[in-house]
């Protein structure tokens, strides 16, 4: 067990801090085309995958991810105790069928794109209360079931309004460790679901800043830290849309984070050239921008500290249809560096 | 924080002891025909709740039960550090929009109709590590929004086989405390997903009954103990066909729960004569069971220790149509009287 600590009224801080020993990303072809490409594991040259189905094939990306991860951590399946993980689907089918053959227990989480957030989170709580010394988180997104899941079938062709976001076809695994790894996590906030009112199914990024400005907030105020405590406060997916939104919805709670926030899903496309209108989104956005961008920074000490807030945007297609509307939440943790003497 | 001991390959042991502190139960007309129905804390006339569509009813239950179990336990939504919960509807849809207004930092689950155990599994975790000292587990089903998610819409009227379960309608909330409660939590014991090829979406108990059985011999090997050593072993939904399955797959590994095992899904309705086929299911099945008949036994100390295990199958509209097999999931707690002198 690690001493912790109850921060404020959702945050705790890890006194004897955590670590991600390693991670891996499988991505779809889009997604290797675009600027973060060196970064990542594995590209498919198609979405398929080598499977029949969007969601096999979205099942498959995280069965790749979690076999990199842990072979790149040189470590087996017996040696994760947990994994936390979900995807997008309803019912998490991509996860139930992507990490059944590992045989390791599993607490499916649904969180929606802040799904990356909720597993480093309760992962956390798990190796720091001394319940297991590795885990693993795992999530996944795909655009094609997405789309269907959430919107149109891709085949209909549909046209896309600016605001919308391109959900990214990507897994991203981490192997979490209570002893050892490259960077360093000290603490979590857990978020609560926002509703400012928006039912527009193409504009996610509105529906979810106003939950990455409660988590930011409450985080800031949690630790009594500013904004210019870390080097970037990154969100998942609000994309240029949503960026615009959160940065006025903080200026008036009267914090600036214009210059340190950044967001996953403005990363992980040349949207202008890639016709991914606001950027990148879905549960898979932030598990492989994580890894392919930030986790080599703070690796190598160009970033000392950030706050990682994957959000995501509470609906389906039945609450959609029925008129609903699309609450958001975040969770968000902070990584260090570690530094190597 | 608690003292907390790994067990094994998935369990944890409890050396101090954590609490249900109070608990509430709101149910559909049918459960309140029902065997159970001086045990509930609410019962319904119609299934409507007075909203307008399934799933709004689903929501509806879930916001009445922790709005009674906060009542009993005569504390406020914003003493409740953390909240856990999920549904079986598709992106947890109940869950969102029934708990959005209290607040409360949610980690929202899935893990079909095993859920409760993830939650309390989780939730034990929070509070053993001291990251809270007191939060909630919530979850649900409704009979018509799971039959039109999973299977056919009530209005079609299809024939039900033998091996058909009904999904409960209603909803349990439960707040745990590190403190002080009526009855304690001395463990758990995680699952992994277990797939013997079912493909039947009408026969759940056959695809749940495997995972009870590697839950229930994990959680006896893990802590090296005999059935007899627990007053009950109930699972949560398997039904009468699961149960007949699960206890011959326990024979086959040389364990014998004649006589100790019992389900929630035969116990919440008459099946005989209301015409539930194989007996109840639903994430809301072993939620309100729990409440309603097992934990009043664990107060008295009738019942001095049992394993409760929630069970799940791993399903969608989607994978089913795409043919895919149904595997099951599991989790387990153990449930003991607090002496008091």
């Amino acid at each position: 067990m690690k001493d912790v600590k109850q921060v404020g009224r959702a945050s705790v801080a890890l006194e004897t801090p955590l670590y991600i020993r390693q991670s891996a990303t499988v991505v779809g072809k889009m997604e290797g085309e675009g600027p973060l490409a060196s970064g990542f594991d594995m590209i498919c040259d198609t979405d398929k995958f080598g499977e029949e189905t969007w969601e096999a094939a979205e099942s498959r990306m995280q069965h790749e991810a979690v076999a990199l991860a842990l072979g790149k951590a040189g470590i087996s399946a017996k040696e994760i105790r947990f994994v936390f993980a979900g995807d997008l689907l309803g019912q998490n089918i991509a996860t139930s069928f992507g990490l059944m053959d590992y045989e390791i227990p599993l607490f499916g989480l649904y969180g929606a794109c802040s799904t990356l957030g909720e597993g480093f989170v309760l992962a956390c709580m798990c190796l720091a209360g001394g319940f297991a010394n590795q885990v693993m988180v795992v999530t996944s997104s795909h655009f094609a079931g997405a789309e269907k899941n959430f919107r149109f079938p891709v085949e209909y062709a549909n046209q896309r309004p600016c605001s919308a976001t391109w959900t990214v076809t990507g897994s991203g695994a981490y192997v979490l460790s209570s002893d050892a790894g490259n960077v360093k996590i000290t603490g979590f906030t857990a978020g609560k679901i926002m509703d400012y009112g928006v039912r527009d199914a193409q504009n996610m990024g509105a529906a979810m800043a106003p939950a990455a400005m409660d988590l930011i907030k409450t985080h800031l105020e949690d630790f009594g830290r500013q904004p210019s405590d870390y080097d970037k406060i990154v969100t998942g997916d609000l994309g240029s849309v949503g960026q615009t939104l959160l940065l006025r919805l903080l200026e008036e709670k009267g914090f600036d984070l214009n210059g340190i926030h950044e967001d996953c899903g403005m990363r992980i496309f040349d949207s202008e050239n890639q016709g991914t209108q606001a950027g990148g989104s879905g549960c898979g956005c932030s598990a492989v921008t994580l890894a392919a961008w930030y986790l080599p920074k703070l690796i190598s000490g160009e970033y000392r500290r950030i706050l990682f807030v994957p959000t995501g945007a509470l609906l389906s297609q039945v609450s959609f249809n029925e008129g609903q509307n699309v609450p958001g939440i975040a969770h968000g943790f902070v990584l260090e560096h570690v530094d190597t003497e």
